[in-house]
């Protein structure tokens, strides 16, 4: 099995992204699974470019692309990526895109199809907290997310794949008052349970609790 | 003009729903347009059941649901409703729906029609705080919404509808530390000026300004 | 009966700041009592000279200083001033005191000897967020607070005087995301009741009841 | 050099205290120094004079108490401890102190003697966050901090002593959404630099820098 993992460039004036900080470390196999890695471009369009480079080249069975959520206290197994570009900040191009849609012919969402509620309980069962989040943003993130889902949609159906948020990590921080943050560690080591748990539930259903949220 | 405005019955232990408080308290009139309003029971399908009787005897041609969004800080207007009931508590008849898609038929999502940054644009003029939302959640609010979307796609092409979060009112925060809160006056103002801003641009594009979210 | 009312100027690249903009609103008068209105410079030791000659020329039976907290969401009523100037940013003039005792001679701390509980009380009674906080910080509020206490023990005895925080006001936070913020009337409005109730009090013990914080 | 360090029994319904949790894995020597450690119970006046006992029989260079800040996101130096008693909820023998002072004949607040500044510096040096707080609190945290300090101005001229708050560790927040959280491995890298420090600065001035707060 081949599984590809994706981290992000830094940007918003960050030095490091610890999303690409988590994949870089990554071994090359994980139970048996090939592990391979890139960096993506914190940029509309160039990043779904890039991604759809590598999966036409090397056909993953799973992708799960990972991202930095600053000011969240856990790591996000993300549900859901919705058709839009709305741009807070301009991305590492100097684009700012503002309620475009992402692709005049994809859906107006797709649902993640990685086993999301079996991550997150797997990564709670090693005391890393996480949870399920039900919005990627309207930035680059939500635009990989959207992207890679509209792939699978389109041409590849066989692909598992979806998207993580991770917090800022410690370094990031430390002149940041009251912003929660992980280590690196707790973050490599609830990335490398989400990547066990995608290889177990391959061709499982994802198992059901409730973990939404009220608004 | 007519104009449905709903708020929903309190749940989660509160005594009072903040979204019922402000509509219930709306004149039957607002710039030349008939207002209608209608509580909704914070129940999953019954709530959806009961907005779509209304909608089809008194058939408005603006739908406005509102909702409470305990500890934001600001209006939010909702952008996206997703097609899934992830209920993190029970509804006010103990269904708990976890997982499920709202309607088998139903798009994976549905954009709200109302002109979404506009509305922030000029509740933000009277300085009240105001912003767009990507997530309405996965309980009852977003259910609502979703079906308000789902019955202008399937059934009402014509009708303009949406919905808007509140925060707690004040005297709900008196016993929560560090819990946001609005009062309820200014929630009042901000929801007029979003039913005359729909008015405005009932036939009109809305406008085009930055207002999405990184993560 | 003579109270003086304090707020201060801008600070912070802010334009206003709500604690003057509710104060110099007040009446000339509540409950019968004179109502005295300074505004005081966001500047280490002349805040304190200000208030200092105002004092000694007014004579004033209560003084009660307000100031501004952003980020804070409720009227907090400060329990204690401590003697230290540890500036995070520089004041109006510049001046950035970094760990230095406000008065050599003075005491580690002062407890405020207004009717705190129940100030914290009345404002709740009507529905307005209140709360004791243990810490004005270590900028000019927390220096004009302590300056106010020392003079109080020094010189003023019969001066009944303490600090009120206020949250940001809504204009001051339409651009800034998730901080929360109060409307000015309900500002005001908790202020007066904080006036009235520090009147009723003063030749009474504060009522008790729990409002302390665990950490 | 001896040196004592302290954690709390678990309150408020919690199954651990991260500040025990944390201490308890210390090793006897850290630098040449001898570590003591000691369980301190979550009771007013118990917990001081458990304290006291142990600090007479031993005669430590140094005590470092540590305590737990649900909800804090970093390692917190604490500054200042005052005389008051005001508990949010009652301790673990149901004791809910409101509104008395700690000891009658103490000051108003004592000013820890460990050199807070350079332990902030130190442990953001190696990549942990933390920071100065200027409130411990009003339950048995700060009663403790202010009991040390207390005793240290009354009877121990010699010793160095202080608190430190740690933030809730992961598996305390597994069912807490959007409270942060810290590594347990993080919070004992964190303390230990704290001892090294205070080892360090045993005969020396605090370094200056600024890390105060606005309010």
């Amino acid at each position: 099995m081949k599984i590809l993992l994706t981290g992000f460039d830094p940007f918003n004036g960050e030095k490091i992204n610890p999303s690409w900080e988590a994949i870089k470390r990554f071994p090359k196999m994980i139970g048996g699974a090939n592990i391979l890695k890139t960096k993506i471009p914190t940029v509309f369009y160039k990043s779904i470019q890039k991604l759809e480079e590598i999966i036409e080249k090397e056909r993953p069975n799973i992708v799960i692309c990972v991202g930095q959520a600053g000011g969240r206290t856990d790591i996000t197994v993300e549900r859901v990526a919705i058709n839009i570009n709305d741009a807070k900040i301009p991305d590492n191009e100097k684009n700012q895109l503002i309620d475009t849609p992402i692709f005049e012919d994809g859906k107006n969402a797709y649902f993640s199809n990685l086993p999301i509620k079996a991550i997150v309980k797997e990564i709670r069962k090693n005391n890393i907290p996480a949870s399920i989040s039900n919005t990627a943003g309207t930035f680059v993130c939500n635009h990989l997310m959207y992207g890679l889902l509209y792939l699978i949609d389109k041409k590849y159906p066989n692909i598992k794949g979806g998207f993580i948020h991770v917090p800022y990590i410690h370094k990031q921080v430390l002149n940041k008052p009251n912003i929660p943050s992980m280590s690196l560690k707790d973050i490599i080591k609830g990335l490398k349970i989400a990547v066990v748990t995608s290889i177990k539930f391959y061709n499982k259903q994802d198992i059901e609790f409730s973990d939404g949220k009220i608004s």
